[in-house]
């Protein structure tokens, strides 16, 4: 299985709704990528300070299931009109367990 | 359920054996702290440039037990004794989902 883990921080100009229209259309993601076999997605909440503020844990059979993910064109229309506009940064891993 | 996850870098120093004791002595934990419902602890899987290297997805039933994994010491100590001495960065969420 590989597990696909990304947290975002966002930039101080993100307004609320922005934040929650990246959940809104990424929560749409597992209705058009069957690959897709566990999707958890949200923001931080609120336990400890200094976290960054947004969570993607994706979980898929195999390595070449998480690439049709990673490149379906659904997926980047997501982060070319919803992360990427409030992005501040990203850091990711790919765990194969 | 509370879903944590970290994501650490390692500094250019740190041996392949430093990074092989994180993972031995992290996967002791749930033998000793019963609030750890999945654990799921690796490097990363090598297929994306620009990654962390190490991830960490813990599932607790509450906000409660992850407080008790955060603070328990031998926890603590797997911190103290391996990672923080290799750690070049680290990015944190708790999700509750």
């Amino acid at each position: 299985m590989i597990r696909h883990i990304v947290l975002f921080t966002w930039t101080e100009t993100a307004t609320a709704e922005q934040k929650a229209a990246v959940t809104a259309e990424l929560r749409k993601l597992p209705d058009l990528i069957p690959q897709l076999r566990s999707y958890t997605v949200g923001a931080d909440a609120g336990i400890n300070q200094g976290n960054h503020e947004y969570a993607v844990v994706a979980d898929f059979d195999d390595t070449d299931d998480y690439l049709v993910y990673r490149d379906h064109p659904d997926h980047q229309k997501v982060i070319a009109d919803y992360i990427r506009p409030i992005l501040a940064s990203r850091a990711a891993v790919q765990l194969s367990i």
